[in-house]
This record gives C-alpha cells, sequence and structure tokens, in this order.
C-alpha cells in the first residue's frame, strides 16, 4: 500500500467560494516544457512619458488633459464596456435566447503619478491613499449600483495595454456570475453552521500555518487550499467586515503594509515585476445595503497567471476550459516558495 | 427615445449551458489597441522532423519509439495529470478543507503522420478516421470511466507544445465542474420542457439562420447567442445522439465534412493556422451507461482566443475572471464575419 503524497499523487479540492473542484496533479511539475515563452515584462518604463495618456498632464485619447495630480487620479474609462445609459434589449422570451438590461460605468484610476513604480514599490502611506480612493469608490457608486468591480490586470501578459500603475472600476446595475456564485455559496455555508465561511476560514489557516504567505495582526494573506492559479493568493481581514468601506483606519494601514510585503515577495518570486489580475470582492450594493448580508466576508483574490519562470505561464486551455482546472504544484508548495523569500524588494534590495 | 442595437448597446445575454451570463459590449471594438501583440503562428513546420517526438519512427521522451503509424496512432502521455493508481487522500472531514481522490488516464492521440498538416487540410476520409477514433475511446475508456474528455489544444497561444496535429483525451473517475454544471442545466431543462435543450436550440438556430456558420443535413454549427469567446463556435448533430460512439456511418462523414468547412473558415479569417481549444461534450459514462440520459445531446465547443486579427487576442482576465465574461463584437457580427469567408483554405486556393 503507497501511502498518500499531495506532491506525488492527484487529487481533487473543493473550492467552498465557488462549489467547483481542482485536480491536483503536482507530479506533472516533472514534465519539460517546450511550449510557448512569453516576453519578460519590460523593466525599464520611463517615470514621465510624454505619450503616456495615463500620465499627469497629458491629453487622453478624448481630448480631456488629466491633471498633474500626485495622489490616486480617477477618470472615467474612454472605451467603456458598461454606459449608464443604454436601452433595454428586445425582450424575446424564448427561454433559449434570454437578454437583460446592462447598466453601469467604467472608471480607470492611476495609483501614482510615476510610471515606474507598482504597489509594491510605492510608500506606504501612498497605498493607503489607493486604499481610501477604494473605499471612497465603493461607498459613491454602491448607492446606485448593486455591484462595483475593483480590479487590477498589471502585466502585458494580462492584458494590460498600459504600463503605468492603475486599476480599473467597473459598477453595474446586475450582480456579475462570479459574486453570484460566491454570494449563493457564502450564504448556504452561514445559514448551514451559522458563521461566515471565510471568517471561519481565515482562522483555520492562522492557525494551520503552512498555507499563510504574510500576515498582520489584521489581515492574512494564503494560497487558499482550492487555489487553482499556480501562485493565486487570497486576502482577508481576520475581523467579519462586509465591505471595503467599512475598514478602519488602522485596518487600512495593516492592508497597505501586507499588500507591500504580499506583492514584493510575489516580485521578488521570478525578479520581474510580477503579473497578475486582483479584485475585491465584499457584499454588494445597491438595493443590498439594506438587506442582511451577515455572510459576506471582505476579501481580494490575486490570479497571477506564472508556473515556472518569469516567462512561463500555466495555460488554462483544453482540459481546463472544458472540464476542469488543474494544477501543477501543490497550493502549499506554491506557499513555501512564496514564505521562503525575502520581504525587501530585490528592486531596492543592497548588492 | 433610442432604440436598441445589439452593436452599439451593451446588454447581457444568458447561456443555458452553464446557467450564467455574458456582458455583451460591441461598441469596444471601436477602442485602439496598444496592449500585447502574439506572434503569428509558425507556418513552415516541416513535414517530418527527426526530434519531434510525435512523428513516425521516433523516440518519445521515455524511451518509446512511435510506430510508422499512417493512420490515428493513439500511445499514453507521458507526464499525465491523471494515473490510474493513486492512493486517496487523508481525508480532513473540516467542510472547508475537502479532498478527494481521482483516478484516471490521460492519452495522446496523433490525427496524421504529417506535421504540416490540420484537420482543415486533411482529406475527408482522413478526419472519418480520426472521428472513429474518438468513438472507439469513448466506448473503450467509457466502460471503466464516468467521464472521457475528448479535447485539442491548437496552436502555441492555447499551451500547445507541439505542431504535430494531435489531441488529448483525459479519462477520470470523477464528472469534472464543466460537464456536471452542463449535465445539470440541460436536465433542468428537459424537466420543464419535456425536449433536450440542444435539440430544441438546434432546431431554433436551423430556423433563425443568422448565427449559422456552416450546415449539412446532418450537422449544425452556430456562434451560440451566448458565446463568450469572439469566435466561439458550437458543433451539434440534429438528431438525438447522446455520445460520439453513437453516430451512423452517415453521420461521422457529414461531421468530417463539416469540421473540414469550420476549420477551413476560421483559418481564413485572418489566414493563419487558426488557434483555439475544443472538445466533446456527451452523456457520461461508466456507472451513467446504464442510466436515463435523454437530456444530453451530444456537441463540441470551440474556444478560438483571437479578436482582432492573428496576433490580437481577447484577454479574459481582470473583469471576466473576477466578476463575468465580456465580449466585444455580437455573435452575430462574428457569424456573419464567418459566412462570408470562402471554403476553400487558403493554402490550396489558386491565385
Ligand atoms: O498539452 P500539454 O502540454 O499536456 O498541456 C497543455 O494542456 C493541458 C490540458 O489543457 C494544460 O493543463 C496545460 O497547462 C497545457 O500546457
Ligand atoms: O484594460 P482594458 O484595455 O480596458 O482591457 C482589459 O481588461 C478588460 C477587463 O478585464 C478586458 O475585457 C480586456 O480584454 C482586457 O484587454
Amino acid at each position: 500500500e503507497v501511502s498518500f503524497d499531495p506532491k506525488e499523487h492527484q487529487h481533487l479540492r473543493y473550492n467552498p467560494l465557488r462549489d467547483t473542484w481542482v485536480l491536483v496533479s503536482a507530479h506533472r511539475m516533472k514534465r519539460p516544457w517546450a511550449g510557448q515563452v512569453e516576453k519578460p515584462p519590460e523593466e525599464h518604463t520611463p517615470r514621465y512619458d510624454p505619450r503616456n495618456p495615463l500620465c499627469p498632464g497629458n491629453t487622453r485619447a478624448n481630448g480631456e488633459v488629466n491633471s498633474d495630480y500626485d495622489s490616486p487620479f480617477l477618470f472615467e474609462n474612454d472605451f467603456p464596456a458598461l454606459q449608464p445609459d443604454a436601452p433595454d434589449p428586445d425582450s424575446d422570451q424564448h427561454p433559449l435566447f434570454q437578454s437583460k438590461a446592462a447598466r453601469g460605468v467604467c472608471k480607470v484610476m492611476c495609483f501614482h503619478p510615476w510610471s515606474d513604480v507598482t504597489l509594491s514599490l510605492m510608500k506606504k502611506q501612498e497605498v493607503v491613499k489607493v486604499i481610501d480612493k477604494w473605499a471612497e469608490l465603493v461607498e459613491e457608486l454602491g448607492t446606485t449600483y448593486l455591484w462595483v468591480q475593483i480590479f487590477e490586470n498589471k502585466g502585458a501578459m494580462m492584458g494590460c495595454s498600459n504600463p503605468h500603475p492603475h486599476c480599473q472600476v467597473w459598477a453595474s446595475n446586475f450582480l456579475p456570475n462570479e459574486p453570484a456564485l460566491s454570494d449563493r455559496c457564502q450564504r448556504a455555508y452561514y445559514q448551514k453552521h451559522g458563521e461566515p465561511l471565510l471568517l471561519q476560514y481565515a482562522k483555520q489557516e492562522a492557525e494551520k500555518k503552512e498555507r499563510v504567505v504574510v500576515e498582520t495582526s489584521d489581515w492574512l494573506a494564503v494560497v487558499p487550499y482550492w487555489a487553482t492559479w499556480p501562485y493565486q493568493t487570497l486576502l482577508l481581514p481576520r475581523r467579519h467586515v462586509l465591505r471595503i468601506s467599512d475598514l478602519t483606519t488602522e485596518e487600512r494601514e495593516g492592508l497597505a503594509d501586507i499588500m507591500k510585503r504580499l506583492l514584493t515577495k510575489y516580485d521578488n518570486l521570478f525578479e520581474i515585476s510580477f503579473p497578475y489580475s486582483m479584485g475585491w470582492h465584499g457584499a454588494p450594493t445597491g438595493p443590498h445595503l439594506n438587506k442582511d448580508n451577515s455572510h459576506w466576508q471582505l476579501h481580494a483574490h490575486y490570479y497571477p497567471p506564472l508556473l515556472r519562470s518569469a516567462t512561463v505561464k500555466k495555460f488554462m486551455v483544453g482540459y481546463e476550459m472544458l472540464a476542469q482546472e488543474q494544477r501543477d504544484l501543490t497550493p502549499e508548495q506554491a506557499a513555501e516558495n512564496l514564505q521562503n523569500l525575502p520581504e525587501e524588494h530585490y528592486k531596492t534590495r543592497e548588492n
């Protein structure tokens, strides 16, 4: 009888936030990679580029001129996927041809006036300003919209078309698929166990320690037990918090601290500006502001594409798209690799 | 009052096979693209390469020698994500740390002895042989395994590490997420409407015509009403068929014909060997062979990554990963673009 070793024996793990399973086949890391390699990220972005529409004082595609900003700068996306005034689609009543109105706004937020920094390299107080702005946006847009999605696509590999540090905010009058699923899962858990799913999860992980990447007195960043992307992490407060706008001043400071530390480890992993898509999930807003959302716990997901090196990513393709996501190293191995990295950024480290 | 125009006004469409919605924002095609461009696919693959482990007579990573095959050639994946004998994971009973055993096999199937052909360029009778082999595999592996996933990753952009025409077959003792979801949706529709979802859908599309890309007396290829990838298609029989192994000789001939025509249009779209991931979904097997699966209808999904040209793909990133999939042209526009293309392959066309 061979005894079970998660690093050698494929198995399934359950994702309680999505009610899905991931196939963990860590022995696959042994296979050689002869496939596509990516261009490593550009490491020499100029601090100011007169042709970059996101820099202070520059003119954007629609002719608007950016202010000479020195803290987070917000503007309307020039090519928004969501607009506030789209008319209702003609409703065909056939159950296989259903459409629905979608209304919303899309904003862009520059983190910093300089193009050559990232959140990991910004000062802690500068990151706090970003968090304050996120909180403000959720508050403001949340009065009108049911869902406010804050997300950052970082790096050309993640479809980001501008190296200037920025994120996007898309607010909508509908609850998108992913938060709708997460809402159902968190609600069901709460009804069954009388405790928010992610509050219980944070407690367990804080005790077990093996998947914790960085922690502070208020926050925890872990490679979740059910991670699909190789170096996926979940960032969450220890206290029960519904929305980013509910964070105290102290918790915002702690968040800036843990974000800087997590992102520094990410950058140090392959000694590049680490690409990822990330975003915040909190309790829905708009009409939900008056409803009981105790089952919700605020959290951020980080989904980085890289697997083996700065240039070899994990392809989520055929089997993943048609059947089920599959990962090539265990979440514990990923956490260990991140844990072992220094907390000083490779760009500022003395040689 | 502005009247609704799907090409100008964003809206949501319902995917009845996944119980999710897609955000259609076709006006986004107007935005300029300054982001990452892909390497165009290699157009000059040698017919035979002595170092390519998939060519006839060559030696693979594990020392095995390929036969001198002249029709579809099958072998075990040298780095399988699923193995038949993995032990059971230690069961932690906590609902947030659930794991399960996963067992299965992974096979690779070369379509043709030559590296410089694709299904679109192969002779119809050669494609029929591929289909016969698929049917055989579902029959054989289906006696043991609950799910037999046939899929093809085509092109380096889709993580395919070898240009030789081939697909993979991963069979498992569990029903993966995607077919599990599709099973639930098809079952619910059948219970409510007394007719298989995709049979009704095929009838509707055959009548409406606007999303049909190619058709034969037995088959239909459409850009589904709920497509997420720009040029996604759904290939399905008109008759009620549960599994690929149930297809008649005539239906296999028809399938070879429609596959060649669809894939030729794909190649003609940007005049490159068009990248995609595709796969077959049919009624589950193993213990399900004795159950009623009348709600199922056999079909194939094609998911191509390209959006604007041979080198600009659609990035399914931040908003898509965290919130909801979004597309930049309507399914009807995509269908029209494909409809307007010639059925003769650009490589064999006379100048
Ligand atoms: O074909 P390969 O090299 O086994 O692997 C490819 O397809 C697999 C199944 O979709 C993915 O898990 C891999 O990420 C991808 O590179
Ligand atoms: O940042 P952009 O250029 O608006 O666009 C990027 O993020 C969007 C939201 O995730 C995606 O829909 C696009 O495919 C991607 O290129």
